[in-house]
């Protein structure tokens, strides 16, 4: 069980890495009712003064040790590359730290299984920034599916490209894979049982930049996930497709989640075979989408997890779920594309 | 070697299969300067009568018999369904008729094979109706691959896919694969290596209506094709990633073909672990695309073949590689989603 | 009152001018139950051998004076030239047969009322094409108008551009205006008070090509059409704004309906000047439209007018106001840009 | 003539005024290499602080007095309401600062030119917050027609509208008329001799928040701007047509200028009572545009123009040709719509 804090008392909260991401966590952090910013810290100088002339108060340090040396940090927040994750998050967890990891939560499932395990030992928060968990159009598409308007899940289609931004030291798979393996786990609520995938490093031979990855569920659905650093011009766009309705989710558009009301029209059951099927074309909703920004109600979620014990919606757990389909994924490509079956324990195998 | 007519006679045609598409045949064949439209061939007698008051003049018959057996016969024109392909495709070209099939060429790679060996022999001409290689907009894409506007492939992605028809004897595979099949043979001139797939029957239990391809080429080109039965709209986007440009092909857009100067710019050889890629985006062109009738340039290029002897667009052979590209996808599913080699003699084994 | 005809007997019709549109209304008054194509009139013989061929039984003559000896013809439809309206729908009215005018209904408001006091003198149909007006799409708009839906109309802006087709003998306002004023008319049930436009004759000196046209009612709605056949692309877009929803119709679009539940929250009454107003943005909802064809809907209109006695939707009098709205925009462009008064008798003068 | 100020010395600026976009010419005068940021004039003391903790050492006051006293303070930016605009420019140069005014320059045409009066007998630069003329998309235009491409220009026609926001001191034609009076005022390089204008005030009774608006120019082009608060959805869509070529220009999309080769093509001269007009559709271009910031841009036009004595690209007789033009056309809505011709003298008359 976690520990629970003094609601009364606000969260003391240490932002660690202050690259491209990590200063958004600071500004959410900062507007933060119920926590408090008291400590950032980077191994770049320039970076911690920045910080320190917009957020004038807060403590700014380059040695990750002071962070978990002070007793009056309640929780630490990581933006820093994936490779450091496990390193800093162990030490922060066993410093007694509710830790946050940006996403993925470690580079490997062993690794944030030790984290899990640490985590739940320490009794401290371990929650993973899968922002789009926070996203309301994520979860409008959720709520139509949970209420049933979807009918059951046929399959679901997703793409997530556009040109660069090259990782250096991952795959487009562990860099952009988080996005889609998280909002299925949460769509769908179960992990896939199989996945194959191809993919192409095309302008650095062996980093692949383009994937094309199937997952197959254990409900029956089937997802493919198409993610690529190249391309024309940038594409998100998910269609689920249900027995009673299908969505398009688009994040880029300014009708994000688009419902159509349309699909087959069966006949009379054991008469397929004599019968053509019929379809049925219906209206086109774009509900009112609400205009929150989805990593201040991450921060909140950490803030009220600290606060109540209650798990964070994205839990270690769904961090590790994660992990394991981009494992998963790399061992088809290791492979040569052929199909990996993934047991209930996890394990890998060639199928 | 194909048998050479008097050009200055004109060939007399005969269609065979009044459904959906023969119909299509019959007024194309009937506006070729060089062609004449002599007989169609259908076992529903309303539908020949229908053709046969807008076309004073044609011989109409119930009996597939009377096609063959009449010797002013030139070339036959079969759109019937797949099942029934080989067999007539075979005494078509056994009674020394050219033949021209509907695509898919027949239902299986060694019936093709079969077709393949016949006109050879009987020194007919054999042709495969893949409309698109015929489209203005599929070609304008290979003129630009031909140049060598777009550089170096690296990959291309397909998505044929609208709500409906489902077919009641073919997979979603063997009924808008072709299409896709054939425009990938044509662009690339080459046949893919390897194959893997995942597919589901939604709606029929066991009759795949959504579909996702991954197809490897000798060249290192990697291909992901998705067919669907089920979608909420009309999707018809195919999207090539080259070293130099990317094109964006849509068939359904009143701009077909858009030409993006995009890419990656590449540091000094043998620098990529020190610096970052940058990433070049320039204008974009639609290129102005003919409007001429598919269909009517395939019936004007089977004429030609015939008179001239030289082969067709849409060859024999080319219909025999889509077919096998479509065996190895089910060989696949049949496989469990596995990754199938494609061997130079078209052998198929589980990789 | 408009004679009443068996309705067991098949109304007999005559279709006049075999040009552009002559062969939809031939094609569609065909396929009417209670009709029957009995005559085609045009000066050019090739014409009237086409259809013949295509319709065989029908009569077909390249003398007016034929179609309206004739008494087994019960009604007569003109698809010729402006110009042509006036002189033939009299000769028909006065021979007692019921007539359907394309739109414009006449050249001239005066001679379009000529039309309407001979229909009425002589008990028979007059009706115009105003085809729109049986658009599935512009009927929903009506419907969701008369309703409420939609609250108080503020304004409706239109446009409705293309690339060509340059008229010879008249501008672009008698030439697409026609569509936007009848649909006008239809969805607000009243006509403009005055009207101020716009216009250049670009390609072709002193013949309109483009024109801006604004338009008042008596409600208080206003009204502005852009037409023109100088366009970079085809454009057929409408907006309505009205105090509770608003409306896009384009019937270009795959979604020529969308209903968006968006507007002005008011403050308490009274405080206007103290307080801002606020926006209130809802869902958009795109109905299913019925995708029956127009045209048929129209003639099935017509045929029924004449054997009910009812008036149809596209009457005469839509027809006369239509022309009296191109009359008071030409006089404007006359003006100089003008704002010219429309009085309830049809008299205009420059306000 | 303007005075020279010594390059290497920094032009000491003072921005006053900071609601809604003072702000935004705070952060980029903060930028500017050869300016400085001096002070921050507001009579909100709390605007004051915010911007003092973001840019520690600026000197900051709630009297306005307090700038122009300061003889150190070379430029002064005013982003204050528009009917303060006349009071405090005249104010500023009377001091001998140099002024740069949110647009419009001044509530009547009489008060903008006694500044544009001022700054001449002063010697000082008198600019005017016309952005648009500091867009790159803006520029490629202008290019576009400078250099022929278009041809002769036909028409233009720009849609400006989106939901929100009405302002409680000027109609839509004040606020967002500008914008678009200056881009033609930059593209035609001449004002408007006639201009007609409809509108409504559709939630506030007499407070326009649609205008259509009708110009003509002495070059015989014509152009429509429909401008509204009341809409939808946002659409900014800006049709050039000409001769040669046709442009879009909507600043919202991520393609913001399209340039279509396609016309009319003429047959010879003379013969257009017998010959039809044919048209030509070529190829749509979309070509790259610079990303630079518009305001940037402009706060360096100003800096330079003070350094340089050149007249800035937004000079104050634009901010003048625009008030001229806006207030043409509420003279022609005072008039009922009626057609206002402008003078070279700027003297308005019922046309």
């Amino acid at each position: 069980m976690t520990q629970q804090l003094d609601p009364s008392r606000r969260t003391r909260m240490a932002v660690v890495g202050l690259g491209y991401w990590g200063p958004n966590l600071v500004r959410n952090v900062n507007e933060l009712a119920n926590a408090e910013l008291a400590m950032v810290c980077d191994s770049r100088r320039p970076s911690l003064e920045k910080i320190a002339r917009r957020y004038p108060g807060v403590a700014t340090t380059d040695d990750f040790h002071d962070v978990i040396a002070d007793p009056t940090i309640d929780a630490i927040l990581l933006a820093t590359p994936v490779s450091t994750h496990h390193t800093l998050a162990q030490r922060a967890l066993r410093a007694g730290k509710h830790v946050f990891v940006e996403k993925p939560l470690a580079g490997s499932a062993e690794e944030a299984a030790t984290l899990l395990r640490l985590a739940e030992e320490n009794s401290c928060v371990l929650m993973v920034g899968h922002t789009f968990l926070y996203s309301p159009a994520v979860n409008a598409v959720r709520d139509l599916i949970q209420e049933g308007a979807v009918g059951d899940i046929y399959f679901i289609s997703m793409s997530r490209v556009n040109l660069g931004i090259h990782q250096t030291d991952v795959s487009v798979v562990w860099d952009l894979g988080p996005h889609d393996f998280s909002i299925l786990r949460y769509w769908l609520d179960e992990n896939p049982i199989a996945v194959s995938a191809a993919s192409r490093g095309c302008v650095i031979p062996g980093k692949p930049d383009v994937a094309f990855i199937n997952l197959e569920f254990p409900s029956g659905v089937i997802a493919h996930v198409e993610l690529s650093w190249l391309a024309p011009s940038k594409l998100r766009r998910t269609t689920i497709v249900g027995s009673s309705q299908m969505i398009v989710y688009d994040d880029t558009s300014s009708e994000p989640v688009r419902v159509f009301d349309s699909g087959v029209v069966f006949p009379e059951p054991g008469s397929f075979g004599e019968y053509q099927l019929s379809y049925r074309t219906g209206s086109i909703v774009s509900p009112r989408i609400d205009a929150s920004e989805p990593l201040f109600l991450e921060m909140q979620d950490f803030c009220t997890a600290i606060q109540t014990g209650r798990s964070p919606r994205s839990s270690g757990q769904i961090g590790f779920d994660v992990v394991r389909v981009i494992e998963a994924v790399h061992a088809s490509l290791d492979a040569g594309g052929g199909r990996i079956a993934v047991a209930a324990d996890g394990a890998l195998s060639v199928a």
